[in-house]
């Protein structure tokens, strides 16, 4: 693991994220880049002080030299947005693994450098884009790919936080200070943050593309240097219409991603809030509750990434394990030299990455135009 | 009234609107453009024969010549929107009162024309943008007024339907004939039909005015001559952004206003087919549950506005009988030379609905230019 | 209209309910026990004052002597408990259909009389047990009685409120006065007022009767004279198993009636607080939203006491009008010497009034016994 | 770990429970009672054959005899009930902790065998009755603690399920057969399944003792020996009235276990499928929406057992972790020779296991006792 030293919020996620199932071992790590900090992290997470690196570099070069059977097999890097291309870089040039946080990069220069190196190393690349691991997620995406709704004409994406209402970055929150720092996000402050992730629930569940936005982009709280709110109309390529809406000064709220999609015979909507229930809305008939785990049609792809009996709420955690276990799954086919069973095989790769990249620097771009569309 | 005969929707509803709290008592109408059918709605309304008029002409000049304890003290106009502004006209110039259905009118001149004579002739004048009736969003209202969120920055209008996802007019069917008829709808389709109540809804519970909007305006049903959709970005006055989409192709929702407004200090969700319910939602403390009639702290505006106790549940109806209720509060003050009750004399006037027509004619200029902004 | 004078509740909800859909007219009352303000109450209701009448016996007596085309037809009965009995003999003897307020009578004696004086008289006699004029509760009833959820096995009905929480009576408010006091209220209180209420919709969803109960009545606010909260043990006469608590010590719950109905197949379950909802579970296929006046299966009898389209909100006075519309209609009918449409047949009767009755009596000795199993 | 092999369910739960936070690790076992089995079981699990064992017996020999650094620390119990004891007894006579799966054991007997057992081994036990580890049940029971509701009048606890409807048994499903067959599940089917769980949550959140119960108790599904429904009447030592009903033939529910609590001032509603919402009701303010992790005045102890931010919904897995996890805090602590945080050592012990088979014991008496009230 790169990154989630004492302190940081997405490194513990992930590491539960990659402990429920059993599949993965955390075996040594790089936890900040404070080499100090790092070797105190690795330490209360019970890891061997061999195998506590002072620095990414040193952690790729190290387990490199240890016998196949010993070393590490894929990278976590859980870092802020401007350190996932270092390590990633020379983790797949060196012939690891790697699953790493989204947004994929800093910039767009980076983001297709990885998508190169992606291409021509072969190693296997996961984005954690987990919203994309409920299961309910996955049964809608199938009902819509099995055409359940008919063409689709209408997708509304929501993703409203509350938490950054106020200047937290100037208290010295950790979260808030590098999110809000074009130094270390990117060009992107919410709209990097959730944005990409509302553009790429959008894409999953509908399997269609965003061709051209429209993008009213604002700062609210004065003195922030980057975005904390954001309305896009969105044009999708099939001729569907949409809204993508993403903010983090929407008061009281905590993580509101939602998604509702209208085809000609009916509609779907899932809150992320409530994960487990998808409803399901007919021209002709009653709203259906389709259920995580419950009766009816669910599709194996849902059915697969559940793990517990209807009733039984599965969360976040659940969700992003999805996208370890499916990771997990993947590169112990390849290490035993077969194909993964294609129920697992489903996580976000480097060209969601990609896509999610260019929406950051799309969106921007039309925030500050004057003209209607900008294509992405 | 003018308007409502057989078959039609909304002149029932304004009927029981109307006989809800026994204030008003439908003496007289011209019930339909069909004299014969205008009479048969009449008696079947058990109304005597010498009231049932032919035409809205006859009607306003045969009540004129009456006794003034004998007659008529105000028109309630039903028609679709091409038949607004000359029962209008003709009752406001003979000294009626007037309530109208929403929008105002066929297009701007009209409004203008209707303000002008409004006016000018001091008449009453009360349009029924009903939707602002109800406690909660009265409620709403008052705590943005008073400051409870601080300064507004962000609003959410929604408002999708389903039951145009279908060409439903070419089987006939009367209410979806003329709304998808220029030629007795107007410039537009579902932006004048709901649209204009969304923006009357934002209006109305932020108190701030909508000045600039970039809309996405659309036509999904093969042969439509107006829109069914709409995406629309929105500028107050106030700095702050928001969305208002509405639609009548998003297929499985029944009829599903809602609004969310966020301020500095936190957010008000309010929705429709849930409309007792006001939920208040904060930077810091635990998110409340207002509920009409309910305990705590409600405004004399939203007390007002509500018949029975908490938990037995208020609806349309009820809402729009608020304004025919304080429409008549005023009509009989008038009639006695008194002030009537200032907490009764809230409605939707003449100036809603010339800005509800400005924003008809921009939204659909808007939807039709290439650049951005649009201003209202 | 008997009762309901200036101050009273279920009076004003009563002539709403009765003017909603113009069938009824207000043509004279004593509205109170105090002839002054009787007479007072009437002039605020613009009724002329010769039919605003001191007592009820006069009420009876003078309409009686008027010639038919111009005398009352009916008698709304709207006191407390106590003042049932005596108005409703007098008007059924006389000649007047009735429609009288829950629960039927005083006590058993009298109920058993009034279904006597039905019999003889040949009048029609309504109940407002008003829950049951909800369309899903009639949705609910038609799919249990066509077989939708197969044998039923279990029915939870609930009735929690929280406005007795503290000894309200002591304040005078009198609403509180009256329901605490047993010798205007009857043997019950929580259990009579709302008890009751829960009774009739288990059997009326159900089609099913209670056989044996098994109580634990309680007063918790000291002083107070009668129950203030109830828990029941049912058993159905199909050998289905179930509960009914009701309770008007539940700090912080509104009007809170619901019911589940669980069958071999399926289950039902309907709020009052939200209406227009009813959930149908099942066995095999995800659960279902049922909306009034929406799409799918609804039965005409759904059908024909909804007014408006679905999504627009339809709440307590319009399921309270439904009772005083076909109450109309079927006394309209009479009148014209005629059948009335069957689907506008459907109110509580004398004898849904006499098994309430019965309720009560049973309830509040089954909370005195040691034994477990009354018989109902 | 004992029990859980290939195909149970709560032996999976068990080990994804405690893997979560990394504080646990699954070293051997005896999975399954034919030993083949266990073996595979092991094998698949990833664990070292030698640690695979046949027996129960066999594991706790040969791991006792290894290095006190080397051996297992604790026991876990996932065994149907009446394979609870015989593990329980022989682990805790052995120096081993014990974490067991609920109910405590197969009968009373056994129960306060091991009840006397912790006491003189003095070893740590726990019990998963996993609901009581939701941070939102742990804010609701502190606020009554602390007084926020007043003394305590009415609680219903239910926990309805549909999954035994039909005769699943017959089909062989495992999890139905051995909770339906007496010879492994005692003497209660449902109420001993999920009426301890509703019995746990209920004295958990109050803090109060059930003194008294008043049983109806059926069996639904022909053919079935033991109980799948049961309604039961609460009396608790305060004086507070109660109702408890749990059923698996509620078709269509899942797993649907809630809580309301009213006291003098307020009322409580938990509802476990969406566990992260608690809403507290107020007689003279409006309802509020605690949330877990979410602002306003949480308790350290519901801050404690959550993970992440509010708005990433925790499920059952995580609740289930809060048990695991505050056990091998206190195993830790031990271990070490201090006292654990009393933060984290907050877990269902051996005595709420005796409360359990108390309940379980009484219910059915009561449900075949003529009598109304049985004491507990």
């Amino acid at each position: 693991m790169v990154g989630g030293g004492i302190g940081a919020f997405i490194g513990a996620v992930h590491r539960m994220a990659a402990a429920l199932d059993g599949e993965i071992e955390l075996v040594c790590g790089a936890f900040s880049s404070d080499p100090e900090k790092s070797k105190k992290s690795g330490a209360e997470l019970g890891l061997p002080p061999e195998r506590c690196y002072g620095t990414f570099q040193e952690m790729i070069k190290s387990e490199k030299r240890l016998r196949p059977d010993k070393r590490m097999h894929a990278v976590s890097i859980v870092t802020p947005n401007h350190l996932h291309f270092p390590p990633a870089k020379m983790a797949l040039q060196n012939g690891f693994h790697v699953i790493c946080d989204k947004p994929l990069a800093f910039n767009m220069k980076e983001a297709l450098a990885l998508e190169k190196l992606v291409e021509e190393s072969g190693m296997i690349f996961a984005l954690t884009h987990n919203y994309t691991g409920y299961p309910m997620v996955k049964q809608a995406r199938q009902m819509i790919k099995h055409g359940a709704l008919g063409t689709i004409r209408k997708v509304i994406v929501e993703y409203p936080q509350g938490w950054l209402s106020t200047d937290l970055e100037a208290s010295g929150q950790k979260q808030a200070a590098w999110r809000t720092d074009p130094s270390r996000s990117g060009i992107a402050g919410a709209m990097g943050d959730i944005g990409t992730h509302a553009e790429n629930l959008a894409e999953y569940i509908t399997g269609l593309q965003i061709t051209e936005i429209c993008a009213d982009i604002s700062i609210f709280v004065p003195g922030r240097k980057l975005d904390d709110d954001g309305n896009v109309l969105l044009h999708f390529g099939n001729g569907a219409k949409g809204i993508l809406h993403a903010s983090q000064i929407c008061a009281g709220e905590e993580n509101n991603l939602n998604i509702r999609v209208y085809g000609e015979n009916g509609g779907l909507e899932w809150r992320q809030m409530e994960p487990n229930t998808l409803l399901v809305k007919w021209l002709d008939k009653p709203v259906q509750v389709y259920r995580t785990g419950g009766v009816g049609d669910l599709y194996p792809e849902a059915q697969a990434h559940t793990r517990i009996p209807a009733g039984h709420p599965e969360g976040y955690l659940e969700a992003f394990a999805n996208i370890y276990r499916n990771f997990a799954v993947c590169v112990r086919a390849r290490l035993e030299g077969r194909d993964p069973d294609p129920l697992y095989t489903d996580f976000p790769t480097v060209k969601d990455g990609v896509r999610g990249m260019r929406f950051i620097e799309k969106v921007i771009a039309s925030g500050k135009s004057k003209s209607k569309w900008v294509r992405m």
